[in-house]
């Protein structure tokens, strides 16, 4: 069905009754941004019960403007210099891969991260569309990634399981990542943006569903929420733009590390629903510069990832992170040394990650 | 989004604008049933430009009514002890699972097979749905099994392979099974019907997409389309109702037939649109005595099927499907003795159908 090419505004999404939000204490908002965020405006309504976490990428001497009354954290690239030391050079510098130092220095169990040219998309009806309750409503409901459902989310209200879907899968396993989808410019990469420049996505698919055990898929940090207790050390955006050969494929690598990490510990991973508008495609020939690299290798890492097998030692995420990193270092070397350098990044994060999330009772003194 | 709860009537199907009718001399509409047809006169400006074959269940002396204008031909079980002779015992009787005798004798490339309890279901604007013109685009469309796209469909108008989809394979794979969906009442399991008496699906998901590779799913018989080409001599139906101990799993056993066939060939499965509306429940007392072993079976047989593995050697339909049987019967009648005798009946079918179905070379007194 046709959604309207236009996004909500500020009055349509105020007027949309709402409860109480969901996880108010223990969700926050991550953005990377360059700019003022304005963009906030359209989502006050929703986001600003949330704490939010800023991360500001390029110029730390810029200012970075906020709406008035939203809580946050920002922090420039002096301030991760400072908090993570010379472990800071996991983080990427000029590139929105910046954005999982967000992650890292969170104290929330859920994050939710957004892009700043991300809208309020609306749905067929005209609705305006609160993308954070339903990734919320995402995460607190099972996946079912050993079977597929026909009729999709069998939890949504209105569906169920369908015939033939095995009694002992019912009740499902618990969702560490909700990947949610974009109206009007889709998320193409360079070659088709410049196939189709004018292409839009308008069609509004009401659906959610359980990417299954064993299929990757290319996941966009755009529109993206994730439980940081059941997944957050491995959602590392790798190291790219200033002083990398790369651009571009920050989402796409904790897409497939993520997605190998989960299948492993049996969890999930949807996609579907929210969708935001997103508002202006980027360049399609910077974007051309950045990507190249990453479209002929990736089909050498994706059968990687697709071949990759944990040991059944690897019970937690930080376990089985560093063994993939391991096998990043061994096997993907040999497409460019950059995967060496990379898999070294993975450790650092790992390192600053832990540094900065100590197990609680640790942290607290208590043993 | 919401499409209402009611089928488009004869007068809304003969106003939708129809073009010429796809794969007219190639497609054979499957219908099993124990009553008159009154139900195709919906479907007239859909289905009669096609050759319908209709299987009768039950009681052969029993006349079943055809609406006039519409070509077909009509089996029923003196017409199948008289074709297929003791092969025959590989028929199902007194069970829908009866069809699959349609795509046996049919001489087409394409099949689609619809139940008799089925009228066309309306989109959320209220359009009718021309449910066999999408099974066959779906059909002649390519599939991407081995890669999720999170804009579902790439080969769909406005829309495409997002960034970070692997170039080598966006040519995709040949589409070998089209299952559709049902608005109003859903297709559940006895259990499930008891539970949620009321329960209609109204939901109208615009999507359709390929089942990854690896990826069992429920195959439901009732809006089911495929290409006997490619993958034919696995749609067997197996053993149900009359002398069986079981029912309403003839479907899920080719749908788990065909999904480890299709993935060992390289073939693609999709399911979602074509929605037909399902107009009445069947009874779940009844169904839950056919159910109830399939229930607890299944526990077992879906493992079974998700650790299948084909030798190399297996490079057809039937080499794969004999092969299955092989297995079928090694692993799973300890389950059953049951499976024992569904081993031989699927050896028995495909002896049926290369005997129907000789090479065309052969066929023709041609070498």
């Amino acid at each position: 069905m046709m959604a309207p090419l236009e996004c909500a505004t500020a009055a349509e999404t105020a007027a949309v009754p709402k409860g109480a939000p969901l996880l108010k204490d223990e969700l926050d908002i991550v953005i990377p941004t360059i700019r003022n965020l304005d963009f906030l405006e359209m989502w006050r309504p929703f986001f600003q019960p949330y704490h939010l976490i800023i991360v500001q990428d390029g110029d730390p001497s810029k200012t970075i403007k906020v709406p008035d009354g939203f809580d946050y954290d920002l922090y420039n690239r002096n301030d991760i210099n400072k908090i993570l030391g010379p472990k800071a050079s996991c983080i990427s510098f000029k590139d929105s891969a910046c954005r999982c130092f967000g992650y890292m220095i969170s104290k929330k169990k859920y994050i939710y991260t957004i892009d700043d040219d991300c809208f309020v998309a609306k749905d067929p009806t005209g609705k305006p569309q609160n993308a954070l309750e339903q990734h919320i409503k995402n995460l607190l409901s099972p996946s079912t990634p050993f079977f597929f459902n026909t009729l999709y989310d069998p939890y949504r209200q209105g569906a169920d399981f369908v015939r033939g879907y095995p009694f002992s899968l019912r009740e499902g396993v618990p969702t560490a990542v909700s990947h949610g989808l974009w109206l009007n410019i889709p998320d193409y990469d360079a070659p088709t943006q410049l196939v189709k420049p004018v292409e839009r996505n308008a069609r509004f698919v009401d659906m959610v569903l359980t990417i299954p055990k064993g299929t990757l898929f290319p996941m966009c940090g755009m529109n993206l929420a994730f439980d940081r207790d059941l997944i957050g050390p491995a959602m590392y955006f790798g190291l790219m733009g200033d002083g990398q050969p790369i651009g571009r494929y920050d989402d796409m690598w904790a897409g497939w590390c993520i997605k190998v990490i989960c299948d492993h510990l049996g969890l999930g991973v949807k996609t579907g629903l929210p969708y935001i508008f997103h508002s202006k495609a980027s360049n399609p020939f910077v974007n051309l510069k950045k990507e190249y690299k990453g479209i002929f290798w990736q089909e050498e890492i994706i059968p990687f990832f697709q071949a990759v097998s944990l040991p059944k030692e690897c019970t937690t995420v930080q376990k089985c992170y560093i063994e993939l990193s391991k096998q990043v270092k061994e096997k993907l070397n040999k497409v460019d040394p950059y995967f060496d350098k990379l898999a070294d990044a993975m450790v650092t994060w790992i390192e600053a990650w832990d540094e900065l999330n100590q197990p609680k009772a640790e942290a607290n003194g208590k043993k």
